[in-house]
């Protein structure tokens, strides 16, 4: 495999496609804050903001501006979100709405923690592009306000009945994986190791299952299997994901038996997951093979995809497994030749079972910038380490 | 078109294949109740206990028994279902839940109030058949609750910021057309008529847009557009399932111009969801031709057809239109052939656009003894009225 030039596709599609098409649509320059529903040709067809695709947008323009070049084009698309999310992002004690109209009026309540997490994200990096004490504050605290949450994530917006069947997520604990690293220069060493901890002990020993060797998304509180539509869900793209999350710290915390293992349940997950009838990565499946209760369960989704090749690549550098290679030439084939889009630039989101487009945005509700260039970065950056 | 022929054919289908499946399969002898999440051959893959289709079952039953024959077994089949909703399927308050354990342990708070809808419509219908005055007090209560329930039916659980984007959707005075004729016998007159007037107005002339000539999910509080995801959806299905209820209505209120308007809608509706590529009725769509948000939002859907199948062929009987009767042979045909299954009994409820099995599912969580049966029951009789 050339991998030189390869890391060269990674980084020209990155930085002389998929970039600009952000800086050139999604900038909303009356009310602040970006656009993220925008057509295939970078039309905005709705201008709703949704809070983690806000933060998401943030995040990135700081990590560019922070990893690749200090250019001030992208500290100011950084800056520019910023702001938006600052003043009307939150209910003013750091709860993080939902999503929010143009102009920045709350419309849906901070009931989804995840957009907490982006916004930590985003204030975090964005702290490490300025030195601006008041952004760390804020990625700070609503950290310590995620954990404070993380037995209870919806809270009162939690429709469940208490008792009756609780079970815990794989998300939030696979998220803390990452953020914990991300925002490792902003909190005391020992609650970054004692959060690593016991996030990594939770998807390393919790979630993951020896028997079938995959993930579960949803599990009994002392980690046992619950036969139930929740229980039974696997989603690959979500397992895989949290691999390269788990490789990352394995470098952190120098333990290369954690990459190792990593390797082992991307390889697995892959192998499960993979449809193959007409190629791609399903988006759900039940583990004992009844019908999941996602009707979308058979399509192939942007994130899925270029997570895996990250998932890859990194597997690869850490490991040498010639496995990964092999893998990670046939999943960037499928993804290459389906979701990118010469004609218009960035990359089609989501895709029928059979490969064909489904919905002909390149941003949505739940499709911003940020898998595609964040992917393009880390697998141009990880090609670069190779020979 | 023979409709002595065809009118067995829904007969046949409803008396010898759909409700014995049912009956076979459906019945938790241990713990009461229904099971609803069956595979192909009626295989239990899922024990779980949905409100919904716990009280839709007993309805039918209960209608089976009222108006095509009084089969002991049909009734037993309802009071097996409403024994166990009685017990177990509200908070005591007769606010109904959305989920139950196998054992009847509630698992979803009453959030949705569709639970209190269908709940309606069972005990109602059981009380005709038995004239059980307690029966009939729970629908009567329930059908108070809705009402009280309506201007904010999530109370609690309703995530939507107040007064940033105010929209009212049509599910509600949608079902409440079927449902206040449902439950005549067991309300006082004039509150049936201010209920029909008021649900009538909504349908006809809050949601319905002339412009278009379709019917909108989701509107302002004044009836104007709201350019948002949820303003732009359109289900095609829901409209044209909601036009045999106005029609319903139109002969109650000897108003045959309803039916007329009602089967132009139908028509106009069916026109613009049908599939001109792959045939059959499109489950969502964006009325300014935007990607929507759902992802499902090309499957075909075995109700969505069912009541097409309804609407249609009641709308050729009140009205002699005979686009109605061209319209209802390509629904027909495409429904039989697609969604009917001959070697394991009942029908398949998820296709993908091409018309493929998506889920090889006769039950689940929002497919149980319901559309099917009613729907093969309307036709039916329907069919013999028509020479």
């Amino acid at each position: 495999m050339d991998f030189k030039n390869l890391a060269q596709q990674y980084k020209n599609e990155l930085l002389e496609n998929v970039v600009p098409f952000w800086e050139n649509h999604s900038k909303d320059e009356e009310f602040g804050g970006y656009f993220t529903c925008l057509n295939r040709d970078g039309m905005v067809f709705d201008t709703d903001k949704f809070i983690w695709l806000q933060g998401r947008e943030v995040w990135m323009f700081s990590t560019l501006f922070n990893k690749v070049e200090q250019k001030q084009q992208w500290l100011d698309m950084a800056l520019h979100g910023a702001k938006f999310l600052q003043k009307y992002g939150h209910d003013g004690d750091l709860n993080w709405y939902f999503s929010l109209t143009r102009e920045g009026k709350p419309l849906v309540q901070p009931y989804n923690i995840f957009s907490d997490c982006f916004a930590t994200m985003a204030f975090g990096q964005l702290y490490k592009a300025t030195g601006n004490e008041e952004y760390g504050q804020i990625a700070k605290n609503t950290f310590e306000n995620i954990l404070k949450r993380s037995d209870n994530p919806k809270g009162k917006y939690n429709k469940l009945v208490p008792g009756t069947r609780p079970l815990k997520g794989f998300s939030l604990p696979m998220i803390l994986c990452n953020l914990s690293l991300e925002i490792e220069h902003l909190l005391p060493e020992q609650l970054v190791d004692e959060t690593i901890e016991k996030v990594l002990h939770e998807v390393m020993d919790v979630f993951y299952q020896p028997d079938s060797g995959l993930i579960l998304e949803n599990v009994k509180p002392d980690g046992s299997f619950s036969d139930s539509f929740e229980g039974r869900l696997i989603n690959p793209g979500h397992a895989i994901e949290a691999m390269w999350f788990i490789m990352d710290l394995s470098v952190r915390l120098q333990k290369p038996e954690l990459a190792q293992k990593a390797v082992e349940i991307v390889l697995r997950t892959l192998e499960y997951g993979w449809d193959k009838e007409f190629d791609g990565i399903f988006y759900f499946l039940d583990i004992k093979g009844n019908p999941p209760q996602q009707l979308e369960w058979d399509q192939k989704l942007w994130w899925v995809h270029i997570e895996s090749l990250i998932s890859l690549i990194k597997g690869y550098a850490l490991t040498g497994n010639k496995e990964c290679l092999t893998w990670f030439e046939k999943v960037h084939d499928y993804t290459w030749s389906h979701f990118a889009d010469p004609e218009h630039g960035e990359w089609f989101g989501y895709l029928n079972r059979r490969g064909e487009v489904l919905l002909p945005l390149k941003g949505g509700k739940w499709k911003g910038c940020f898998h595609v260039p964040r992917g393009l970065y880390q697998v141009w950056k990880t090609l670069e380490t190779l020979k």
